[in-house]
């Protein structure tokens, strides 16, 4: 909650969060995380996460994130509150609030769980690309800040060649991408490239009109081992819509590590205007 | 909220809810919807929608649910709570609390808003598949209640036929589906199709584990319009897993109708034991 350092990552500067009573925090948002119109949904819904993982009532792993934007959070503070509403043995479920001025700004849940060793696979296999330091970085600086905080480096269906309206028909994208600078993995952070994906219907129409993101939902695969795998190397993502209706897109997503583990699945419902 | 009829349709017996003050309703289960412990997980989040469908302060229509299951029901009455936290000029998001003998036993999130007529693609295009007269009714009655409300005719990725725990590789089922008796599409059942498939590991590698869905998610790609040309008609629905991981599975799914227009698009992260 101090101001910018040096010797800290800017990731873990936004979700060092100051503690309040009953399962509330106080957060803010931050110049290096900046979009558009208020910051980078990713590190919004990180500091929701962050909320829950740094509760002493907390039980075991996030397994399942839900967050709803309701609104453009304005630059300064703003309080999470989050509350386990019923514990299990095992398993334990999160309702998620974020208020700034006293208007509700998110929602969400959270399930969270001790994870047990199972038979398991990964069906969804990780696309055969080219290695990440094969594929060139995008010339020049973001237009909007956060993109500077992460190292993408596309390797199909970056940004069209021409904001013409061309509809290319598929709105796939595939790159490799890390935190700039690096560091290591945990689930604050893979929610946060959840979102990191631009929005498909530019990718798909080749326009640059203005949308939202709504809804995102995080599933985590990744247990502590294949995090530790993970480390601070890259991570593939894979984004493509399924459908565009009524101003309103979805987005499924994949995300991997470089040794091809499935890491998190992840999806959201995204407003347009056109 | 009375006993059965013969007039009423057993869906909308379910989601019959008898109003209480402040966007609280009460409900029940009903043995028509009995799963193996509990009723079908369709059926309570069809439930936990009709509160927010039938709010005189709801604006617009579904666009998104997210529904956890904490707890399996009892038998008998449960509480159902929809709030609007936050309502902007065309959209409201909704939080749901679910409450059976003083225990939250469901949480959740909706979105609603006015669609606007946009330029549209469904980019997930619906698999060729036979005609659904053409694909033959599974022999017998359910070995669970619920089963007994849909008609389904299972295209690829049916029961595996033997369960002798083979490893089939792949987990995807299509099917086609439509209430039993048939009944018009709108909102809430569509929330319950979207719950229908059984577990994707059960496919993969024929064999009967305990399971367990924790969360779903439904994204709503279809307006009114949509939804009129669907009416009782049958719906194609395609699952499939892309993780297996440490206790939890997840499986995406996309709900077509017979014309080929995409209804839904729905996630869900499900626990099983190994």
């Amino acid at each position: 909650m101090d101001e910018p350092s040096f010797d800290t990552h800017p990731f873990d500067q936004a979700v060092a969060l100051h503690p309040l009573p009953e399962g509330r925090w106080q957060a803010r948002t931050w110049p290096q995380w900046a979009n558009m119109v208020g910051p980078f949904g990713g590190i919004t819904a990180a500091q929701a996460l962050a909320a829950v993982l740094r509760d002493a009532r907390r039980l075991g792993d996030p397994v399942s994130l839900t967050v709803n934007y309701c609104a453009a959070l304005a630059d300064g503070p703003f309080e999470i509150e989050a509350q386990p509403v019923r514990t299990n043995r095992s398993t334990q479920h999160w309702m998620l609030t974020l208020r700034q001025s006293g208007e509700v700004v998110m929602t969400g849940t959270a399930f969270t769980a001790l994870r047990r060793d199972t038979w398991g696979a990964d069906e969804q296999v990780m696309p055969e690309v080219g290695a990440p330091l094969d594929v060139p970085l995008p010339a020049g600086r973001g237009r909007v800040e956060w993109i500077n905080r992460y190292e993408m480096r596309f390797v199909a269906g970056g940004f069209p060649a021409a904001w013409d309206g061309t509809d290319h028909g598929l709105s796939r994208t595939q790159l490799w991408m890390r935190d700039n600078p690096p560091r290591a993995l945990d689930h604050a952070s893979l929610a946060a490239f959840a979102d990191i994906f631009f929005p498909r219907i530019w990718r798909r129409r080749a326009t640059l009109v203005p949308i939202g993101t709504v809804s995102m939902t995080v599933y985590f695969h990744a247990d502590a081992a294949r995090m530790a795998r993970t480390g601070s190397g890259y991570l593939l993502g894979q984004a493509q819509a399924q459908a565009f209706s009524g101003g309103y897109f979805d987005q499924t997503a994949q995300l991997w590590n470089e040794g091809g583990e499935l890491l998190a699945t992840t999806h959201q419902i995204v407003y347009y205007k056109e």
